[in-house]
């Protein structure tokens, strides 16, 4: 059995939790929630950075972070369902999972700001730096949004991100970004895992 | 040719440089600077999180972030030079690459507390939360340092790491250490790359 470490409005741990479902290999991936503000918790033995997901592997080792659990459960599933092979296509994918998870770290440390600072510490110019690059990067996907219902490892890490953002910013990307509305709307429709790891609280 | 967006005290910036250097492709690599805090420089087209390193390649497509950067230049190289091909070797170098990589992030969100805010926004909570996660991550390396002389991108991140605790503060982490700096004694010494692109302002 793998153990997953995750908490249920976490992106990253979505990610892998959609991952495993399409991989065929969600029985074999048993979730423990994690708490990062927590020193006691076992996480940071696990991964000494304190940060969600982690997966323990079978032999005791853990796995970090997202998208290296996510090629790890790809290669135990055979290899080359979540990845394209061929160099040319993979990086692609790559990079679109490099941008998505960048959205989400940027819509993150706005979180963050709120949650973990009193008020007279917040920074509206850091705050403005980070939404810029959520901003930015929504329009340049807008211009040139991913083909509609693909499953690879790039679409699985955008709409991870879009529904972190419908989670913690009242989903106002949709105003402006038709086109990743329907694009989303496609990835939920293909993959039931989707919305089977909505969170709402 | 192969431009680089980078700047020259970037860890992950310097991860690439050393990468193209190992596989034999510095000189189809040419580097153009880039200033993250310009909000008319043309990174922020390139990679709408205006986030550094970023490669073009010589189709004009933009390629980011350092992980995806070093994975495309690994094939163009043949692949399977700075990444195991076999799974069960490729994990750990792949954990071991997001732990240094983890370890900056958190080097780099201290400095931005300095350099982003004005004093009364700075948070000592903050700073101490990020501070926790390097002095975690250097103790967990410290029990289990990677193999000397390794030359894989987990090896080569935690260089660049390292290096960047030296650059922006002050070499602290050599205290307490004993086996990193032995570690990082060796991967100088087999990799001319590094010394090569050492920064010191």
């Amino acid at each position: 059995m793998l153990t997953l470490r995750t908490s249920p409005a976490s992106p990253f741990g979505r990610k892998v939790r959609i991952a495993a479902a399409l991989l065929g290999l969600e029985a074999r991936v048993a979730i423990v929630l994690a708490d990062t503000g927590d020193p006691a918790d076992s996480l940071r033995q696990q991964n000494p950075l304190g940060k969600i997901p982690a997966l323990i592997a079978e032999d005791g080792e853990a796995i970090f972070d997202s998208r290296v659990i996510v090629e790890y459960l790809d290669g135990l599933a055979g290899g080359g369902r979540l990845f394209p092979a061929d160099l040319a296509a993979r990086i692609p994918v790559l990079t679109l999972q490099a941008l998505a998870d960048g959205i989400a770290d940027a819509a993150v440390l706005q979180v963050y700001e709120r949650r973990m600072r009193e008020p007279a510490e917040r920074s509206a110019k850091w705050v403005d730096y980070q939404a810029g690059k959520v901003t930015r990067a929504l329009a340049a996907l807008e211009s040139k949004p991913p083909e509609a219902g693909a499953t690879h490892v790039g679409a699985i890490a955008l709409a991870c991100t879009l529904g972190y953002l419908d989670l913690r910013f009242a989903g106002e990307w949709r105003t402006g970004h038709p086109k990743l509305v329907a694009w989303l709307d496609a990835f939920a429709a293909a993959v039931p895992a989707f919305a089977a790891t909505h969170y709402s609280a």
